[in-house]
C-alpha cells in the first residue's frame, strides 16, 4: 500500500465509504513497510549523507562500472572499496572525474560536497604494511565529510614515535588505530588518551599471525579502556563508524 | 497506538476532526508493531500449539518454578529442558501433576492435549551416551504431539543393528539422527533411506571428540543428500524442526 | 550370486538335487547384496526421479564430459554443478541441447521432464554475493521438479526488505536461507515464519568470516527455532533437502 | 626526580650553582615521568572522574576488601564486578554503605556523585541470559555519570519486540548491545538506528557457540555499518567506551 | 525371516509349493540382515576372543555393575576403561575376584583365560604422568593374550634412555607410544626401530598443549615412517590394534 | 673413531702401549656414533628394501632429477611423489626408463625387484576425488613389494557397494582406507571387517571439511576398534605402515 | 655394559684373552650409553648445578613427599613447582625446613647453596593477576643462584609505569616478561630494552583471550625484535632458560 | 623542543630572565621525547651495528630499491628479506655489490664491517625443505657479525645424524633449531646440550601440519629445558635474537 492508496483509503474513511472498524481491520494486517517505512530509511540515507559505496571485490569491471553509474544517476556521490587495478582502470575510463585513491585501492567520484565536520579524526597506524587499510579508512572517513590526519609507522617497536604524537592523537575526535602483526598499538594508545579508538586489526604478517586473528585478539583481550574493534581489515566500517561519532559531536545526527 | 487508539484516529476521520492527509501523517509514523504485529505473533503462537519451552541450564530453581507458574496461568503446555536433579525435585514439588522424563532431563506439563499428527518420527542414536540428546529431541516431538518411534543403539560399528532396522526408519515422516564421537550414522543413514534426517551432533566422546566439533564437521560434510544439521547437543531444536515439517506433511501448518 | 545362480540353487532344490537344510546354508552365507539390495538402490534411484549429479570441481573438462555423455546414455536427467568456464565449454561442445545457469555456475540436460511438484520453494539470499549459492540451490530444486521464488539481497542490514516479503516467504513449503558475513538472516527468517529453513552458509566475507565460518556458527547458534544447517557453500544439498521435504508434501514419497 | 628536586635543579641553575649545560644534560637522562607525567596521569584520572574499578574474579575476598578500603581512602567512587557471592558478602560487611547489583554481580560505592551527562545510553539484550553482562554495563554506565535505559529481552527470533523500541534505541547517544548465541541483534540494531553501536557478545550458549565465539564473529562480520566490538562478556568494557563517547558528546572530554 | 522361516521356505520349494522362481522373488527382498548376518557377527565376535569391554565414564555405578554381571552371564571375559574410585568400589564389591588395576584406572574379570599370543608387544611412555594411558593400553593387550613390555618414562629429553631400550623396543611385534607435551618420542622411537608403531597423544600438559592437541598434532606429521595414531588419551584404542595386527602375526585373524 | 682407529688402540691395548684404564676413558668419551651405529642404521636400510623416496612438492626439476640419478648410482630403486606435470617430464627425460603412475602423481623406477610378499594390501577409498591419495598409497606399497587390491567409489553414501565387497576387503592383510569430506568410511570398514585399518584422510571437500580436518577427527574418533589413521593426504605413510605390517607378517622383519 | 665390564674387556684385551677385532667388534654392538653416556648426563646434571624439579600438578602429596625424599637423599636441591595446597602442608610436614614461596605456588628446599651468579634478572609483568607466573619465573631463577629484580603491575595501559622503569630493565642480563590479556608488555619492552626477552604468556583474562592464546600470539608476533617465546604460564621454563643465558655470561657453561 | 630550546630556556634561568618555578612548569609540560629520547634511540641503533633490514614481502620492486638506497645514504649495512626473483634483480641491477644469498632469498649490502663477535652460533635444520629458513637466520646473524656454524638435514627420523654432531652444537653459544613437520629436533637438541635453544616452527609439512602450528605447538611444549621459540618461519628474528645474546657474551652490550 503505497501513500496514494494509504490516503484513497482514509478518503473513503472521511466520506463513510469505508466505516472506522473496516479500516482498522485492513490497516492492521497491511504490510508495513508500505507504511512509509521504506521512505523513512530513503531519508535517513538522505540525511546520513554517506556516499553510496560499492565494495569491489569479487565483482566484475563490468558489474562495478554499471553500479556507479546508477548511484551517479540518481546523485549520489560514490566511494568503490577493494578496487583491483583492472577495477580501477574501467571506472576511471567510465568516469574521468573520479578520483583514484592510490594507497586505499579506493576511487571516489563526489557529485555533492559532504556536509564538513568540525574537528578530525586521527588515523594511526603501525607500519608501512598496514598503509592500505589506514588509508581506506581515512578516504572513507573524508568521503564522508570529516577532516582526517594520518599519523604512519609510529609501532610500539619504537615506543618514542607513539610518545611524540600523543597531543594530536589526543586532539583528535575519534581515533582509528590499524595494526597487523601483534596489534598493541591500540593497547599503547589507549593508555595514553581519552578518546574513543576504533582498533582496525590488519591482515599484515605471517606465521602465527594467522591472517589477522593474532591483532584482533590482542585488540579484543586490551586491557586499556577505550578500545572497540571491528573485522580484519575493515578500514571501511571503522571510517564508517568514526563518522557516527564524530556527526553526533557536530550534532547532525538524526 | 493500541486497537482502541487506531479506532479513536479513525473515528475522527469518519466524523471530519482529523482530515485524510493529517491521519496519513501519524499512521506513517506509527511504530508499526502496534498495528497488531504483535497480536499475529501471538496468533502464530496460538496456532503452533507448541509448548512453552523453558532452557532450565543457568537459571535458580526459584525461576524455574515461576515462569512455569505463569505458563501455565496462560492455559500453555510446558516443556522444561536441561533440567538438574535440584530443578526436578523443585518443579515436581511445585507441580505434583508434571511428568519428568528422567533420560531427557526434562519436564512437561500438559494442560490441553497437542492435536495429534498421523505418521511418525524416528529418532536413531548411535550409543548407548548419546541417549540424553535423542530423549530431549524424542520428548520435545511428542510434547508437541508426533508420535515418535526410538531406535537407540545402533551405530555403524555394529553395520548390520542399522541395516535390519532400515524398514523402520525409512517408514518416518522425518528422521532425527543423534551421534557423537564420529557422527557417521547420518550419512550412513542418509544412504539408506529417502526420508529428511535432521542430525544432532552429540557433545559425547573425549579428546580429539572436541565436545561434539568431530561429529559437527562430519555431519555437515556428508557425502549422502538429506541431511541437514542443528547445533550440538540441540535435541530440543531437532525435535521442534521435525515437528515443522510433520505439521507441513499434516496439512497444520499456517 | 547374481540372479541366474539363485534361480539355479533354487531349481535344484525344485529337483531335490540339492536339500533344503544345504540351501538354506549356502543362502545364509552369500554376499547379500547379490539377493537385489544394489537392484533395490536402482529402484530407489529411478523413483526419487533426480537427475544425476556431477560435481566438476576437480574434475578435467574430458572427464566430466564423458561422466554426462555415460548419464545421458542411461536415459537420465544431468546437473552439473560448480562449473569452471572450461568445463561448460567443453560440455556445451559436446550438448549443444544443454542448459548453462550462468549465476549458478550449472549446467542442466533434460531428457525427461521432472515430475511437477505443487507448491513452492523460496530462496532467500542476504546480498548480491550470495546469489551464486543461492542460484545453485534454485537450480537444483528446479531441475527435480520444484517451483521456486527468488528473493535476493534482503540482508538484515535494511530490515524492512525482508519484512516486506513475510508473506511470500512464508508462502513456501521449504525456505532456503543463504548468507555468508554474519549469516544473521536465517535467525530472523525463522522469527517471521513457521516453515522449515534450510540455511546455508556462504564463503562470502573476509577477515573473520573465515571462509563461512562465522555465518556457519551464527546459523547452528540460531535462537529462533525452525532452522538446520548445510555446508557452507552448499547449495546443492539445501536443494535436494528442499526438494526431499517437497516431495514428502507431495505425497511422491516412497 | 621528583617536583622538589626539580625545583631544586633549577633553582641552583638560577644561582649559578650548575651550569644550563650541566642541567640540560640531566634533564635529558632524567627518568621523564618524574617531570609530571605520572602527575598527568593522575590529573587525567581526575579529569575523567571514572569510579576506580576493582575486578573481582581471581582475587581473594581479603584483597578485595583492602584494596576497596586504599580507594575509599583517596576518596574515589569504587565499582567491583565479577563478584563472587563470597566478595560480595565481605565487602558489604566493611562497608555496609555499599550498593549491591545483583544482576551485574557488581558493587558500588560513591563517594561523591559523578557529573551528570546529558542524553541517555541504551543498553539492549537478546535474551534473559544475557541481563548479566548487559547488566555489567549498565552499572558501569551509571556509575560513570551516565543515564541509562535498559531494553532487555529483544532478541531477533521475535523481531516485532525490537521493531517496538525503534524509537527509543535510537534516541541514545550510545547504544550496547549484549548477545550470546547468534549474536545477530547487533547486525539487526544497525539497521535500525544511526547511533554507535558498541557490541558485546555473550558467553551465552552451548556447544557450537564456543563460549562467545559464534557471536564475537557474528558481530565482527556485521554486515551494516555502525557496530564496534569489545571482548567477549566485556560489559565493563562496553560502559567505559559508551561513556567515553557520551562525554565527548557533553563537551566534557579533555 | 529367522532361519525356521527360512527353512520353511525351502522346505516348500522341495515340495513344490513354492516355485524356483516365487522363492528367488522373496528371498531377493528380505531384510538381509535375517539371513544370518547378525549371528556372523557374534562368530567373529567368539572368533575374536576380545573380552567385553565397559567404558565407564559418564556411567553411575548401579549402570556398571549391571552390565558387567550380564557380560559375565553370558561367560565373556570383561574389561572397564576409565574407572572413576566410586565405580571400581562398587564393581569390586559385586565381584571379589574382578582385578583392580590401579594406574590403568580399569578392571577386568578372566572367566577363561585368552589364547596366548607369541612374540610381545612393547609399551613405552615419554614421563610419569603418561602412565595412566600406557597402562590402559598394557592392560587392554594383556587382557587380549598379549605378552607386554612396559618401558616408561623414557622421553627425548633424556636421549640416552630410549638409545639404551633400542634393542628391547624393536624386539616387540608392535609398539605402543604414549606421549604427551611435544609428543615427540613417536617420531624419536620410528627413527630407530622397523616395526609398526601405534602412537597415542595424551592430554598431559598444560597451556599450549590443548589438552593433547599439541602431542597428537606432533605424532601425525611425523618425519620417520612407520607411525600412525589413535585418539588423544586412547589408549584402549591402541591395544585393541596392537593386539588385531599381533593376532595376525600369531596367524589367529578369521 | 673410524673402524680402523678403533683397531688401532685395542691393538695398542694389545700390544701394551695404551693401559686398559686409559683405552676405557678414551672409549668412554668416544662420540659413539663412531662405533658403527651410522653403519646399523645403512644395513636397516638395505634390509628393510624400501626404495629410495623423494618428496617432490618445493623441490626444483632441477634438484629431483640430480637426487634420483644420485639414489641410481648407489643401485637403489626410486619412489618420487608429489610430482607436478614438470618434475614428471624433467624425470622422464632423464631416466627413459622409469614408469610413470598418473593417479598417483607418482614415478618409479625399479633396478632390482623388491622381495615379493604373501598376502595383499587393500586400498579402499569413498569417491573418485581419493583416487590420487589412493593410488599414492597404492604405488607406495607395490613398490615396496606388495600386491595391492584396489577398491574405488565405496563411500558410504551407497552402503551397499562396502557391504557387497566385505569379503575382499577382509581378505587382506591390512587395509589402506582413503576418504575426505567425512571420512566415515573407516569406521564403517572396521564394523565390517577385524583387519587392521590405516585410515588416509583427505583433503577432498570444501567448506567445513576444512581441508581434510573434518575426516581427520572423524577418523580419530572412530567409534569401530581397528583404525589408526596417518596425516591427511599421507597415502605414502599409509603403503609404508601397510608394509611394514605385511612384512612382519611375511616374516621379514629385522 | 658398564664400567666394571668395558674394564674387564679390556683388560682381557691386554692380556691377550681376547683378540683386538674380536673386542671391536663387542664393543661395536654395545648399547652405545653403556659407555658413559648416562654418566656424561649424570655429570652434565652436576654440572649445571640446577635444583632437581618436581612438577606437582597430577600428582598425589604422597608421591610428591615421597620424590622430594629421594631427591634429599641424594643431596641435591629441590624445587617443586605447581603446588595446590595439600601438597604444600604434606611436603613441609615432612621437609620443616622447606621453604614456602606462597605467590609462585612453589617450594624450595636448599641443601647446597647454589653458585652465586653476577648481574640480575629481570621479571617484569602486566597485572596482579600475573604475579603467580612471574613468582614461578622468579623462584626458580633464584633457586639456580641468580639475583632476580622484581618489576610487577606494569603493563602497557598506564605507559609511564614501565617508561620509569627503563633503566632498571636493560641493566638486567636477561628480562623474563609475563603477561596475559592482550600480552603487549613484550613488545613494548622490546623497543625500550636491548637485552635478552623471554616472554610468558599467561593464562589471565576471559572471553576471548582463550587461556593464554591472544597473548601468546602477541608475543609471536612482536614486531620488536629481542622476543623469545615459552609455553603459556611456563614461568618454570622461563627462569630455566633466563638461568642458562645468565650462566654462559658469568662464563659457567659446561 | 629540541637541545637548543632546552639550552636557551636553561639559559634564561641561569640569567634571570625565567624563574626556576617557570621553568618548571614548563619542562612538566612538554612533550618528553624532545628531552632526548629519540636520539637515544637513535644512538642505540648505532651501539647495536645492526644492518638496516627491509622485509620484502608485499613491497614493489621500486618501494625496495628506493629503501635500500636511502639506508645507504646514511652509511648503513642493509640487509633485505623475504626478496621474490624480482626484488633480486632490482636490487641487484640498481647495487652492483650487493650480495645475493640464495637460499635465504635475502640480499646483503656492507658498507662498513661488523663488529666480530668470538665463539659461534650453531643453526641447525631438520630437512633441506628448511634450509630457507635456517638460512635466513644464519645471514641474519652473519650479517651482524657472528661467526655462524651450519648443521642442516639432521632430523630425528635418522637419530644418529643429530648425535654424531651434539659436541659441534654444544659447542656454539646460542643454538638456532629450525623444523617443520612435527618439529621434534628442538626437544631432542635440548636433551643434548646446555646452551640457549631458538626454536623456529617452519611451514614446511601438509595436511595437519597447518602451515607450521604443529610445529610451533611441538615447541612450546618441548619437554626439555632451553628451548624459547619465535614465530613460524621467523627466521629473521631467531637470528637477531642469537645476536642479542652473543653479543652480551662478547661483552658489547650497552
Amino acid at each position: 500500500m503505497d501513500q496514494s492508496k494509504l490516503a484513497e483509503l482514509l478518503e473513503s474513511v472521511a466520506n463513510g465509504a469505508t466505516s472506522p472498524d473496516e479500516a482498522a481491520e485492513r490497516l492492521r494486517t497491511l504490510p508495513f513497510e508500505d507504511l512509509g517505512f521504506a521512505k523513512l530509511d530513503h531519508h535517513r540515507h538522505l540525511r546520513q549523507g554517506y556516499p553510496e559505496t560499492v565494495y569491489a571485490e569479487g565483482k566484475t569491471c563490468a558489474q562495478v562500472v554499471e553500479i556507479v553509474q546508477r548511484m551517479r544517476d540518481h546523485g549520489s556521490n560514490v566511494l568503490v572499496t577493494r578496487c583491483s587495478q583492472e577495477v580501477i582502470e574501467a571506472v576511471l575510463a567510465a568516469h574521468p572525474d573520479a578520483v583514484h585513491h592510490v594507497d586505499a585501492r579506493a576511487i571516489t567520484i563526489e557529485v555533492t560536497p559532504p556536509e564538513t565536520l568540525a574537528g578530525y579524526i586521527a588515523v594511526v597506524c603501525a607500519g608501512t604494511s598496514d598503509i592500505p587499510i589506514a588509508e581506506e579508512a581515512a578516504v572513507t572517513a573524508e568521503s564522508m565529510g570529516n577532516e582526517v590526519r594520518r599519523l604512519y609507522d609510529i609501532g610500539v617497536a619504537g615506543l618514542h614515535r607513539i610518545l611524540s604524537k600523543r597531543e594530536e592523537i589526543n586532539g583528535a575526535n575519534v581515533i582509528i588505530c590499524c595494526a597487523g602483526m601483534e596489534g598493541a598499538l591500540a593497547s599503547v594508545t589507549a593508555g595514553l588518551v581519552d578518546k574513543p579508538i576504533i582498533a582496525v586489526p590488519t591482515s599484515v604478517g605471517y606465521g602465527a599471525s594467522f591472517g589477522g586473528v593474532a591483532a584482533l585478539l590482542t585488540m579484543l583481550n586490551s586491557c586499556a579502556s577505550g578500545v572497540t574493534v571491528v573485522n580484519i581489515d575493515n578500514g571501511f566500517g571503522a571510517g564508517v563508524n568514526a563518522t557516527i561519532i564524530n556527526r553526533l559531536l557536530n550534532g547532525s545526527s538524526s
